[in-house]
């Protein structure tokens, strides 16, 4: 490929700043987890032959069935993890995911001295600190620009062009599957049936739970609290909210709103307490938050001085989250170092203070109204509208409160005290009004 | 503020890093050119207190007007250049802007080894290479994240993020005066007022040629497409389309076509060579571009591997813009170093081609269709729709005809044919229609 000999011929920097950080290039790389990512790197190492990079080793189990005709010949093909830790790899290439045993050999990796790229955002937001230190310490670099927003890079731009702004709050998409759903749904489909086309595309698992039930945005959300709000959190602090009882109606009542509904993670700080939660919320249609469709990420963060920046693109997937490990390993190539956040460990003590959508299913029978209404007001909660739409049935019949922005624990014990009201068929679905 | 030391106090790497290459901290900062922006650094650098970061010079011509109380008493004053370059300080923060004298400065800054930090696209549009091998060859650094969309990281994401990715396209909006332009026309009001507007709010110059020409933004696509498509251009190439001839019946026309305009500043990379524009464009509603108000930036980078990626936010303001110098500073005290992306000089060869929208106004007598799809056909142009709208005078009549995608130079010749008919009271107006 000539075109390609002339770019690296006439980028001579790189190489000179290689040496002065004692790096040997080519880096040799060994690829954990040859699945849909592992593949997506190895092609775009074998097409696009980055500067300074070369693949070496590839890990997986029963790694026979994963052998590809497109891969060089020198690649050392392994099932034997212990063994390719213990190689002249200079990096390994973490996407098997889990907290084990990928956290024992991310470990083992970065005591010898190696450096690792991953896209484990369970590891990394559970571990993160640690193995930073751990990596510093023996001399190696941890990079993850690829466990959050897998394509979008949003860590980049934390760590170097918003490192001179103090993020104040994010709000953020950072679950493709749960988007995919939502979204189908805002355009009319059935909750049971959007999921059964995403586990048939690959975009959600056999059990959907760690999507839907927001933990793997939850996740996320605590890795992007520490670069942006410097912050580091336990992520099971962060309660998440199921996407699973929102319904068709409420996308209808979302719609009167001029609303529609995502699944949100979002975060602040103020005089130094936190916030976070992760659930579906009511978003403005003119927000971007509602533009986003499909198995597109979003991420607006709010500087004090810079004001909101919004990062869109494709969150997950074979090839853009391979875009983000090569280009941590570009980044390891040619000596580049972060600007390093700090942090300080913080506990999730604040409340949001929204207006809250709230959407009871009942039998109908006179008094329900006020019952409801004196069980809110008893919590000094206003009432903003009470929306009640024809044509359902009167044995299950849905309706719809609004409230002014309250704190969520008083809005909850309400709730507690409507909840125990026989007319209820299910308890009242809760969302936060993004404004 | 004992919130801010802790936050210092927990990060020990960056000190570690810093004395890895050498760098003393913290790092001497003389600022040159004490506007806007330059005072907008000096307050983030003075109440954030970013670690490792010291002002100690300000340059300005006639500084006693310039003069604040809340910057440090140790903090030089200067309206000598010379005196300030021959100082210690380690790096100089360049916001006078234009070709001279802050090339003169800046080049005098690298010849010392001093590291440059820059807002001034015009000068890296030009002489960026240039400079950045000025400052390898004597061990110093350029950085110049603010001269391009000043509050979005898109400098740091191209440079870190997607760069192992292989930027093909890209679409942008970089001129927030042109954007705060067109957005309000969109509203329903008239050029000339909404400028008055934009020069009363300090977004737009007195001669506002710079920005409403399309100059500004080509600079700034200059400095995108070396990063992004990795080519090196002459800025002059790049022939910009002035906004002013746009007006209301445009909006009228483009609303009608599920469309609004904005200023873009466009290019590609196919086969080695390159197109590349700047002008007022008809942009789909639903596209990201159309969301885009007031003063916002938005870049567009569609990637091989990755697909669209979507950057948006403030893209000029005091605070935005040294939000991004600071981030370069941070960048240079922690040692941090991007990812050389190597970049070859290419001539802009290439046409896009794309569908046109093209506003005639006549004197309205038989035969006007019929000879201009005469003379677009000669150049086998095929029409796509021919528009009038009621409710104008015959003797001012605007029409437009759409037609569908074909080269530029083809529909130039068809139009300078046609710019002959006696009945046009004005040149077409044509614009590149986004899909």
């Amino acid at each position: 490929m000539p075109a390609d000999n002339a770019l690296i011929a006439s980028s001579n920097l790189s190489a000179n700043e290689a040496k002065d950080s004692r790096i040997q290039l080519p880096l040799r790389i060994a690829i954990f987890g040859f699945g849909t990512v592992g593949s997506s790197v190895a092609r775009i190492l074998v097409d696009s032959k980055p500067e300074g990079l070369k693949l070496t080793h590839v890990f997986n189990r029963n790694v026979a069935r994963k052998r590809v005709d497109w891969v060089p010949s020198d690649v050392t093909w392994s099932e034997d993890a212990e063994a390719v830790l213990a190689s002249d790899a200079d990096v390994i290439v973490e996407l098997a995911g889990g907290l084990d045993p990928a956290g024992g050999w991310l470990r083992r990796a970065l005591e010898a001295g190696k450096s690792v790229v991953t896209a484990n955002k369970k590891l990394i937001a559970y571990q993160g600190v640690e193995l930073e230190r751990l990596a510093a310490a023996r001399g190696g670099h941890l990079k993850y620009g690829a466990a959050v927003a897998g394509g979008i890079p949003v860590i980049p731009g934390l760590e170097q062009g918003l490192a001179g702004d103090r993020i104040e709050r994010m709000e953020a998409i950072l679950n493709g599957t749960c988007n995919f759903i939502l979204s189908k749904m805002e355009g009319g489909a059935e909750y049971a049936a959007v999921l059964a086309t995403a586990q048939a595309n690959g975009y959600a698992e056999a059990d959907p739970t760690e999507d839907v039930g927001g933990f793997d945005a939850r996740a996320k959300l605590a890795i992007l609290m520490r670069l942006a709000l410097r912050v580091v959190v336990d992520p099971e602090e962060i309660i998440p909210q199921s996407i699973t009882p929102v319904s068709a109606v409420d996308f209808s009542y979302a719609r009167d709103l001029s609303c529609t509904i995502r699944q949100i993670a979002r975060a602040e700080e103020r005089d130094g307490t936190v916030a976070a939660t992760v659930g579906p919320m009511l978003v403005d249609q003119r927000s971007p938050l509602a533009w986003s469709r499909g198995t597109e990420n979003m991420v607006i963060l709010t500087g004090r001085y810079g004001g909101d920046v919004v990062f869109s693109g494709h969150g997950a997937g074979g090839h853009p989250t391979a875009v983000a490990v090569v280009s941590d390993l570009l980044a390891l190539a040619h000596g580049s170092r972060r600007v390093e956040i700090p942090s300080v460990p913080a506990r999730i003590a604040a409340e949001f203070e929204v207006p809250h959508y709230i959407r009871f299913l009942v039998v109908d029978r006179p008094g329900i109204v006020s019952e409801i209404t004196g069980a809110l007001a008893r919590e000094r909660i206003n009432i903003r509208a009470i929306m009640q739409k024809p044509g359902y049935p009167q044995d299950a019949l849905p309706f719809v409160i609004t409230v002014e922005p309250c704190k969520s624990s008083a809005l909850k014990r309400a709730l507690a005290n409507i909840a125990k009201m026989d007319c209820l068929l299910e308890s009242p679905l809760d969302l936060q009004m993004l404004e």
